[in-house]
């Protein structure tokens, strides 16, 4: 069954191995909280994605795990990144990105933001309104550069996953109105500074049917043809990222393979350069949280497992009522009780499963959480003044430090 | 009606002051987003504790806002600190707050958590498990000390506040079940390396009624009473914080003399040291987050106000779908519109105010995100890599740079 989680999680001699590295190790050596990686599996869904869409560019979505070598790691293999801020920007250059490979999307960009995509000249700027179009004008003819921008189409699909990650609704803030759209390319004619060269959309994430993705893919193809036939050129279709992944262990994630098969058929007609934004399909089953068991209390019936990892390390569970697979890293198959594994935090809201089947440990055990490897560590905090977790990638049997755990003094570190 | 939330909050010539400084020249020195707050509020709400609490001690609950400025001025105002974490213990310390004023309360304190606590000699360390009380007994004997210990009472009490912030309902994992814990004391009479002293209470935050408060305490009295009864000797009652503030126009938040007024007759009979935890109420509307307007955009006839503070930077609204009243800094009186003002990230998650009706602003406007000061820049992250703000402290027509602005470089700096 682990395996149906992420391909190099193994059960060995009694203890949890991802990538030949044993876990309880990692948790000893570079302690707990700890967020760790597999390369191999991330590498392996990159190459999942570019051979189910040959020629399209795989934009990694860098907010769903922004580990520079994790993301070094895949421009090696020749990703592109989907940045949504200026640090994300920052994040991708740094990681060895190539600019030609970069897109920008995101309702709220500033204009240093801006600024510095049009210098680094990236491949696309995904503009979000009619303000944002004239902006990016503005500070492109500021920088005597042209930069090419895709209009982000809101599509007004529902992704059917949580109302806080679905994106492409017509209530939602995101993109501009496809019947808005023809005027927009009309009135933009006379701008200079940029170029309206493609058509984004990205309906939300999580999306564990692909369907939805088709649905939109045809709406937006309408707009692309009757613009073409309008005479715009029309170079770049960025379709966005939200494939989900397994979390529950009765879940199956359809694969980049499923998602080509619904799509392909339409796209023939689009002979331009095909992007995806691929981010928590990628890295999510690829990442372990450890945690270790602080205490068991009983309280009125109720059991809990009290561990060293809160909603400041993995928000998750608390924000999205996400349900996150927990298995210890050294099973006994002892008996199994019913147990809410709760964290440190001082709110109710701080938990990281509740009323679950697992087996009943000691104090000091490791637990491991699964598909922990998106929007974990990358919306992390220091609520209650909590360090964050380091971070550790393994690959074909080596553990290397990616991030320092975090220590009490960076954390003071601003305070003048 | 501003001054409602904050009395040094003012209108004056057609701008926002806070504590005679110009919200909107802040803005402009600092950058937005922006945490301001102003110190003379601080202190006239911890003021207003000692006074209806006389001889108590006002332990600040710093996970409200961990800002060491902020605190230290509380500190030399005579506040103790009430703390759930090692981070937050030396958070208490740098800012000069006595050992023998800080209490530890929290499920999950780590044993590096509690060795800190007791090589300090902290007042108190309120467990909350069995387990936690012989985890206490253990390190302190390493340490070769005696530390004080307060039980945490878990009183079932309904707060009626979000149920992520209730704490003392029974089937929180808060506290230990009131009828089992005249055995722990009987059990804990062997134990050397830990005083059971008292008893600790606390059944959530932001509750705006005093009854809630009322009722437990009449729980916990019983129980201190009865343990008197059996031979016990009990010094110290902590019974927590969680008075409300007013986040809505319609809302009136009690004030520390209404808790008074409802707690001490039934406190007479308490002869030990009584300690409150007030957090939110101390700091809550002292807060302005200060943000800028980035673009107007109209879809589907619903119109959205894009701004350039985040969920990363207050994710109240997101996590707890909490309201916050917000005004512009600048306000002409003009045309209002209904308007949802969301932030920069990426999810539909990211909002600050959902169809609200607010002036019609331009770009580049500035808004005041009121009753932001506690459980603002405490819950901050980095989500889409956006960098935290900086926070300001103003005081009698002085501001004062309390925390610099992160950097991008800031957010890499423990990468390996």
């Amino acid at each position: 069954m682990l395996e149906s989680f992420n391909s190099y999680l193994e059960l060995e001699g009694g203890e949890l191995y991802l990538e030949d590295v044993s876990l309880y190790e990692l948790a000893k050596t570079f302690g707990t909280p700890l967020y760790v990686y597999s390369l191999s599996y991330v590498l392996d869904n990159l190459r999942a994605y570019k051979e189910a869409f040959i020629n399209a560019l795989i934009c990694y979505a860098v907010k769903a795990n922004p580990n520079i070598s994790l993301i070094s790691s895949l421009a090696k293999e020749g990703a592109g990144a989907d940045v949504v801020s200026g640090g994300e920007l920052i994040c991708a250059l740094k990681a060895g990105i190539e600019p030609s490979k970069i897109v920008f999307a995101g309702v709220g960009k500033s204009e240093e933001e801006i600024a510095l995509a049009v210098e680094n000249q990236i491949l696309l700027i995904n503009a979000e309104s009619e303000e944002e179009i004239l902006k990016i004008d503005s500070v492109a003819k500021s920088l005597n550069k042209v930069q090419n921008v895709a209009i982000r189409v809101n599509p007004d699909v529902d992704p059917k996953t949580h109302p806080y990650i679905a994106t492409g609704l017509q209530k939602s803030k995101f993109g501009i109105d496809i019947k808005a759209i023809p005027e927009i390319f009309e009135n933009s004619k006379s701008l200079k500074g940029i170029k309206l060269a493609g058509l984004h959309c990205h309906i939300g994430s999580q999306i564990l049917s692909v369907s939805p993705f088709s649905e939109a893919l045809n709406k937006v193809l309408e707009l692309y043809h009757y613009l073409l036939n309008k005479g715009f050129e029309l170079n770049y279709l960025d379709i966005g990222g939200g494939l989900g992944i397994k979390y529950r262990p009765e879940e199956t994630a359809p694969t980049p393979g499923d998602l080509s098969k619904e799509l392909l058929p339409a796209l023939e007609s689009f002979k331009g350069q095909l992007i995806l934004e691929p981010g928590r399909s990628i890295v999510g089953n690829a990442g372990i949280l450890l945690t270790k068991v602080l205490y068991r209390k009983q309280k009125s019936g109720k059991h809990f497992t009290v561990v060293d990892a809160g909603m400041n390390d993995l928000i998750r569970p608390s924000i999205y009522s996400a349900y996150h697979h927990i298995v210890p890293v050294r099973p006994r198959n002892g008996r199994k009780i019913l147990t809410s594994v709760v964290g440190p935090v001082c709110e109710s809201g701080d938990f990281l499963a509740l009323d679950r089947e697992l087996e009943d440990l000691e104090q000091g055990s490791y637990l491991a959480v699964l598909s922990a490897g998106a929007y974990g560590f990358s919306m992390a905090s220091n609520y209650n003044i909590r360090p964050r977790p380091a971070e550790v990638i393994v690959h074909k049997g080596k553990a290397i430090l990616s991030r320092k755990r975090e220590t009490i003094e960076d954390i003071f570190q601003k305070v003048t």
